[in-house]
């Protein structure tokens, strides 16, 4: 089988320990004479799966006894609502960071459901940095403080967790398990899994026990998260195949990568290696603050937009796949989630000095 | 292989044609080179699935340009909640039938927008029968009618549909694509697809453009259906892969089955075969009015609980699964959607007659 190698933003490349996993046990799953797409979600089969998936989860990330881990599903764009509808409820006010598409797009909708304000913003450069907080203009009543922690669109990232004086809510989406994270620290974190988690369809939650006693209890009930946590996941059919296949994205962490350290020493890696490439290059350059740079999501651009374009097509050609920037950007975007394997990425960087050298 | 017949109430089996398909295609999608889990949504390879699904669902069931059809996430709850959040906002009433545990759920929801009437109930009966409805009792000025089509449940289903002076409003996850159905005398269906549309994760929802057009700006924007219908499903990121398997259930129905008609005579004849042997059986006893029997959920008792309690233990035993009735009605269930296979039907049928006789 050849492979291309697929940069997109998500939905993204899936390793091969996973597919391979998922192939074998497609049709019957070990000692159950059924697959994993027909089984009932309260089975005992399928239980069996969720728990360890759930477990393994907590593991890898260290998420204690103080949190609920929930399988939802609608993506992180139906958290940008849950959020408020269930916890901007105590002062009706809440705080968020803008560093790129998706914060904004989470403050507008905690807007609808009370005084959503924006305490940062690197909305003057075209979210090309992320910007310093100033403590001052934080609101100690704010019932939450909203940030996305990689942005997708933007290839930002924040190096490490904003400090924060209430709980802090964050969109991880394009980041989580691709590095170790103090869960700690958090009130909230939420991701759809379709980056580093498997595919799409699953959005993972984890959520302080104590925060989930906010949810209104006139708010519709598959939005609250009392219920949710209440029912562990199982209010309706959670999306029982995207859990599966989260949990052999675990098993691939654990046994083939060896945790999140490793991983993010991986990840390091693979960015370097473009990014070095484009802090020589005379024809593309990097697009954001160099303190700023993701990990995950390597924006670049050429000042000749006919040269941008080229690129994209002569990359499509050689099995470079979905490396157009977003709109807002132009240029393009190399998405190197935890399953970009890094001869993926050399094989780009040489790809790129191929075509630099070739249109000198 | 060997295996086992799942009455799973959902989600629950697969037919082989859909499974050996999807194990073939799984790591390389035709000559993309990649995973159908992988592809980026917006990607040219995935947009040829999600378009072609799309129009192979419209033709299947008949839906004219007149409706859109949405791939949603979340399940028919979501749906209860969507519902009236975008529908009851005219005169700020609708009216609800009450036909067991889903309806009165979706009434529940309704209960949280608006003025959600009970035009008709079945629970002075525990919802053994479909109630026939006064019409002096329906509300001309009522947003929507909501009734729950099939109920997974009790075991019981309409023969046909209501007539309204209303938009009509139906839950169809548990008999979709069993049988055909004038989308015309519908305001909007739904369906969660674990059921007759292959697996987890996807709801999909068929409304009448018009009805867009009342969806409030001020609630989320992942639940509006105006926003939804703007962007044809693609909102933000959507269960790529079981829209995919839904894709395969269309080819499945219309090469191997031959489209609904043929469908419905298969799910009629199925169902005969175990309610016929329960007419005759003096061990076990239908629960529902005969003129109210769903083809697709079959509810059945003995009087002797601990009957019940070994037939179930040891149909488990011998490969026929998830035979327990709800806990709200005990006894026994055996749903029978499109993917069992008559074979499976006539096994079972077997199989209690041998255990009847047995047990003499």
């Amino acid at each position: 089988m050849s492979r291309v190698y697929n940069f997109s933003a998500g939905p993204s490349m899936l390793p091969d320990f996973v597919l391979a996993r998922v192939k074998e046990e497609l049709l019957e799953y070990r000692d159950t004479h059924q697959s994993v797409m027909e089984m009932s979600h309260r089975s005992k089969e399928y239980l069996s799966i969720i728990e360890a998936c759930e477990a393994k989860f907590r593991s890898m990330l260290g998420v204690s006894d103080d949190y609920t881990v929930l399988f939802l599903q609608g993506g992180a764009y139906t958290q940008f609502a849950m959020l408020p509808m269930n916890l901007m409820t105590v002062n009706r006010t809440a705080d968020y960071l803008i560093t790129g598409s998706w914060g904004e797009k989470a403050y507008l909708e905690g807007k609808k459901f009370g005084e959503a304000r924006i305490v940062a913003s690197s909305e003057d450069k075209n979210f090309t940095y992320i910007p310093e907080i100033d403590a001052s203009r934080l609101n100690p009543d704010a019932d939450f403080m909203h940030f996305c922690y990689n942005n997708t669109i933007f290839g930002t990232s924040f190096s490490s967790t904003p400090s924060s004086i209430v709980p802090l809510a964050a969109d991880v989406s394009s980041m989580i398990l691709s590095k170790p994270l103090d869960v700690n620290d958090y009130g909230i974190l939420y991701a759809g899994a379709q980056k580093n988690m498997g595919i799409a369809g699953l959005t993972v939650v984890v959520i302080r026990k104590d925060l989930c006693d906010r949810s209104p209890v006139d708010i519709p009930s598959m939005f609250s998260y009392s219920i949710q946590q209440k029912n562990q996941s199982m209010f309706n059919t959670p999306a029982t195949f995207p859990i599966y296949v989260l949990s052999v994205m675990l098993d691939w962490l654990d046994e083939e990568i060896g945790g999140l350290a490793a991983m993010q020493k991986i990840n390091k890696e693979k960015s370097s290696i473009i990014y070095d490439y484009l802090d020589e290059s005379n024809m593309f350059y990097g697009t954001v603050e160099k303190s700023s740079r993701s990990d995950m999501n390597i924006c670049f651009i050429s000042e000749d937009d006919s040269i941008n374009k080229e690129f994209c097509a002569a990359a499509t050609a050689a099995g470079f796949l979905n490396l157009a920037g977003h709109r807002s950007v132009g240029g393009m975007r190399a998405s190197v989630y935890n399953a970009m394997p890094i001869e993926g990425v050399k094989a780009l960087r040489d790809f790129m000095s191929t075509f630099e050298k070739e249109h000198k």
